[in-house]
């Protein structure tokens, strides 16, 4: 998606370790107009698919799939990283690791927001190692739900998460796929 | 906004402690037709404010404050709660007490994205005591931003911090006030 694909040349960041810092726009000041556009062109990609709502991870997640969740006129779910007073204790859990914090945590959804009549559109800002995708996957399989596929913002494919998953046969769309990143340059996948 | 009671009264659960549940539409599914209209009711109160951001806080408020982002046009930032490898060191960091969760943390925002130039709107899912919103306001005055106000989706009345903030000048709009809340009964104040 050429929109996004600028605003990473334009604003991104790459930093030591694979992080690429997208803090301008998508993950702490958060540009409306390209995440609507996201959600809009994610949609497009999924319209036929039955989906009943948009799966997330909190935070930087949220927005993209708040968008998403508007386009397909369905409710929108966020998997949680902590436990806090209000989540029942009635909940799905899967465990994920952090790379880009270097730390493990678990993902939860209460049982009362998703179930077997689900069919779910997995919706994330990233996607390197697959860890997190592969952990909301797990929640859902645990309710019953159908998991359409994953819509992406940004995929760092040189990291070869999301072309493991598409190989295992999950619909993967990804709005920008960086397949080489140094400090000076980035390299996009050509759209098919 | 009888629509926003009609779902507390609805859906909402009181558990101990003053805690009202409202994971069902506004914290961990979202009702995206809600949001939107939250949105739209916002900018409805604060179009002629001139309003350059929209300022809250990780992670239940995003959903709310990038659909009142949309109604304005303008970009959302959300102060994050917790230091992640991608957060700069140039940080306007405040103290927050959560009651809810009976913990002190920081809220944080990158010196990159407010600055006096900044006309803030703050939206926040909740406004009990006000501790998250004091702590919105005072990273806005490190950054020399001018707070417009805030708008708040529920606020426990009871608890009396958004009269406290009304009374100290601050233009506070809370879509639903809850002036008594027992395990039977919700009371809303009447809108002015």
């Amino acid at each position: 998606m050429k929109l996004l694909e600028d605003m990473i040349k334009k604003y991104g960041e790459v930093r030591p370790g694979n992080v690429l810092k997208v803090d301008g726009f998508l993950n702490h000041r958060i540009d409306v107009g390209l995440v609507k556009a996201l959600g809009e062109e994610l949609y497009k990609h999924f319209r036929s698919d039955k989906i009943t709502k948009i799966l997330t991870i909190e935070s930087s997640g949220i927005a993209i799939a708040i968008m998403t969740a508007q386009c397909f006129g369905v409710p929108m779910v966020f998997a949680k990283k902590r436990k806090t007073i209000n989540l029942s204790d009635d909940i799905y859990t899967a465990p994920v690791h952090s790379y880009t914090n270097n730390k493990d945590y678990d993902v939860m959804v209460s049982k009362d927001y998703i179930d077997k009549s689900d069919v779910l559109l997995i919706v994330d800002d990233f996607l390197a190692n697959g860890c997190a995708l592969r952990g909301l996957i797990d929640i859902a399989h645990q309710a019953g739900a159908t998991v359409a596929g994953a819509g992406i913002a940004i995929e760092k494919g040189f990291q070869g998460g999301g072309d493991t998953l598409r190989a295992e046969g999950l619909k993967v769309v990804s709005l920008a796929v960086i397949d080489k990143m140094t400090d000076d340059s980035l390299e996009f996948r050509k759209s098919e």
